[in-house]
């Protein structure tokens, strides 16, 4: 080794889904939503004035966070915003997890939870969920230096209720409680009516799922105005201008087509909940899905056989390696159309085998 | 403090010039470039896919690494491009300033690298420019954990040879020294032909001086292809998606309107000689600058008078408080025409006194 590449940081790196550049693919493999963005976004993308490129952003994103704001109920100063959730969360990782004791968040969950660790020195400790792939409370109920939990769960799909939510968040006031919601708004319960009672909670969510603008990347943080000011003063210690002036105009329009976003977010559920069934017919054990997917295994073919045969039908799901988790796929809820797609194709992988 | 308090980073944020929201302000405070961004441009921004949004963006930023790599006669694996400059600055304090030792950066220089430094805990000392403002090579020639040059430098806008920053490189090859070029394109001399020579060199640029796309926030380092990787290592370890698919293709297209870039950086350059000029004739002393703005003070008026009298005036520049540079005003080159309303102003102001 050279002498310059000693002080290299050494880190192993988040391995997202894959973003296949050929076209032709069903991509139900990164959580995407499969129905466009509102028509308030397309609206702004006209009127955009280009000469306006020449210059910096508001770095407040003032206009984004005052509708977000207003949108749930909060007072000025109780929103922070990022480029997208996982800005967000590696910002809130890097400004609460300063202390020697271990953060605490659960074994089978986002799989970028360790790498901020890693990457940022945090000690972590991961508590196993239980044989149904459900949260205990009670494993949060230890010394501590911060906890993280992913509500809906990723990639298991479960849903966790506000009570169980609450106990956590009530047993560790001492620490910051970091509840990441990206996937809530497609039935989950948020912890978001607990902000009132625990200045210690920090609710994140993102724009890349229910609100069909991934590749604006706009994510967002929700807690007391202490919390936002902190991660304020680091963020503003990294990058001044993190958003372009397009996805703040873009992240507040998107907000005012409420009835375009509740469509949708049915849309997608009554899609989830008839190819759940319709896996289930076919010989698939699948979990109770509050998220845009689906978690599911065959009965006797393994996960990886299916994630490789769908991948040379052109279909993309994500397949993880961990123990308990390897002989499922995680499927991205397309449009109906996509998802008789993936289904026929899952009829002729099991019919060949 | 509440116990919860006790492990938020303590962080003394950076402070970037004010971005005003009212209208009909003449803005020389934050270097942006007064004339738009490439015709090309606009192109890309008309046949947008709104749709698109939906979709996670690449990424590798794939099209606008392999534009960028081609523009500068690199090879693939050698271009790092992310959120403006600060941010590529930033991941790479964090991936490459890993020592005990301290980084090198001068006294008088970008605000932010101290900030940057802080925020990861890195130690720093700051040798002091000479009685000119210029940098002495002499000074990066003691044991360090790295050096960080911007050439041309800010806020004095001197240039230094590339003979002499060839000789802080030579002096250091056992770290990673960053030269960070953010002004280059204004008359500065680019340390780009010493990365074949040099391994542990890093090159840092940005598009929002000289390409007149601040807004997109799109900055990019050049390097070894180990360096480059290190750096993408550590960016996937904290958001695999940070460019929005639009700043890629934005960016992209910027590098092939070549004509235009020239004429617009030689308007630029013209303008700020002829201002130059002016300012010496109305009793200013200005450093001889290579970038997009002037450094100047008054042979009796105060830098803090100026300043807030042309903030009354509408007319934003930037002033620093440090005690060697407190008697500056550090003025953005804009048009010919704000320039003369600027002169204008600098008039009615002394003649007020």
């Amino acid at each position: 080794m050279k002498s310059w590449e000693q002080n290299i940081r050494k880190v192993e790196p988040y391995v997202p889904g894959e973003q296949p550049q050929e076209q032709n693919i069903i991509k139900l493999n990164t959580n995407e939503n499969p129905y466009p963005p509102s028509p308030g976004v397309y609206e702004v993308q006209k009127s955009i004035d280009v000469n306006r490129f020449a210059l910096y952003p508001d770095p407040s994103a003032g206009k984004l966070v005052r509708k977000l704001e207003q949108y749930y109920g909060l007072e000025e100063g109780q929103v922070f915003v990022g480029v997208g959730s996982d800005d967000v969360l590696s910002m809130a990782f890097l400004t609460f997890f300063n202390s020697d004791k271990p953060i605490l968040f659960p074994d089978i969950t986002y799989s970028f939870y360790p790498v901020w660790a890693d990457v940022y020195r945090i000690p972590y400790e991961c508590p196993p969920l239980d044989e149904n792939f459900h949260i205990r409370p009670e494993d949060y109920k230890r010394e501590n230096g911060g906890v993280v939990i992913a509500n809906p769960n990723a990639p298991t799909s479960i849903g966790m209720g506000l009570q169980e939510i609450e106990e956590i968040i009530k047993a560790n006031q001492d620490v910051i409680v970091i509840v990441d919601e990206a996937y809530v708004d497609f039935g989950g319960e948020t912890a978001l009516p607990l902000l009132e009672k625990y200045e210690n909670l920090l609710v994140i969510r993102t724009y890349s799922k229910s609100r069909s603008l991934a590749g604006m990347r706009i994510g967002f943080a929700m807690g007391n105005k202490r919390l936002i000011r902190a991660m304020m003063d680091v963020k503003e210690s990294i990058n001044s201008y993190t958003m372009t002036q397009e996805s703040i105009e873009i992240g507040a329009a998107s907000l005012e087509d409420e009835d375009y976003f509740q469509e949708n977010l049915q849309k997608v559920i009554a899609t989830r909940q008839r190819c759940k069934s319709e896996l289930e017919k076919r010989g698939f054990f699948v979990l109770d899905s509050r998220t845009n997917f689906l978690f599911a295994r065959h009965e006797t073919v393994s996960g990886e056989i299916l994630f490789e045969e769908l991948r040379k039908k052109k279909i993309y799901v994500r397949h993880f390696g961990g123990e308990r988790i390897k002989e499922y796929l995680r499927i991205t809820i397309g449009t109906d159309e996509q998802m008789n797609q993936f289904l026929c194709a899952i009829d002729e992988i099991i019919e060949s085998l």
